[in-house]
């Protein structure tokens, strides 16, 4: 694996419907304003959002993983993981990747990978940011 | 819900199965080493180890959520989260919690909440370390 700083992958749209947020929020996140449309309603959202980490880990999970997990040696730190904004049932969220910082190791041929997830709403206003430092593998 | 700063929840004793660890991974971050143990015996790890979010998520969800999750307005931020040693197969882990910041709001009966989760093992050096800053209705 090849990687370089300031390269921007695009993840596209996506859209979490009720029953994924519902799933979800049940097995990692069993808030009632996560797991039950009338909390939600009578929250201070006033709909059904999905838990913080959702959106993160379906992108990390379809989109990052196929990608890159090949290469993965493991997992160093999780910063600065910021939930800005709510994202409701249904709502579209685009998901950029960034790498913004590599640390390599030649001899290992090993580096040290920051990379900047970005999630913004259709106003292009953050909805939620997260850099996530890995070991990787490298040619 | 009533916080002090300082004070530590002593959640106890964590040990995830092989077959916790394959299904979690298989859902959340399905990289060969969590997944398979064939490969986990041959990856640096010599052995099946958890995804890094995994002993956060059972404490959050069996144990945290139980205690405060009524009084979450939402999460802020997640920050500092450390994979410092790897957490295998059935071997023991002690978690605690303490309050590490309280900011309130008295007019409006909030406060944003900082969280140190620290999981150590038996010979009492830090597996993994996680801040989690989440606003709470005050009493």
């Amino acid at each position: 694996m090849k990687f370089e700083t300031g390269k921007t992958y695009d993840f596209g749209i996506t859209k979490l419907s009720e029953e994924e947020i519902i799933a979800f929020a049940k097995s990692y996140d069993p808030l009632d304003f996560h797991t039950d449309i009338n909390s939600a309603m009578k929250s201070r959202f006033k709909g059904l959002i999905a838990s913080g980490p959702h959106l993160f880990n379906k992108n990390y999970k379809e989109k990052w993983v196929p990608l890159f997990g090949k290469s993965v040696i493991c997992g160093l730190e999780v910063s600065n993981w910021k939930f800005l904004k709510p994202a409701y049932a249904n709502q579209e969220i685009k998901t950029t990747v960034t790498i913004k910082h590599i640390k390599e190791n030649k001899d290992k041929n090993w580096a040290a990978v920051t990379w900047l997830f970005e999630f913004k709403d259709t106003q292009n206003e953050l909805v939620q940011t997260l850099e996530m430092k890995v070991l990787h593998h490298i040619d």
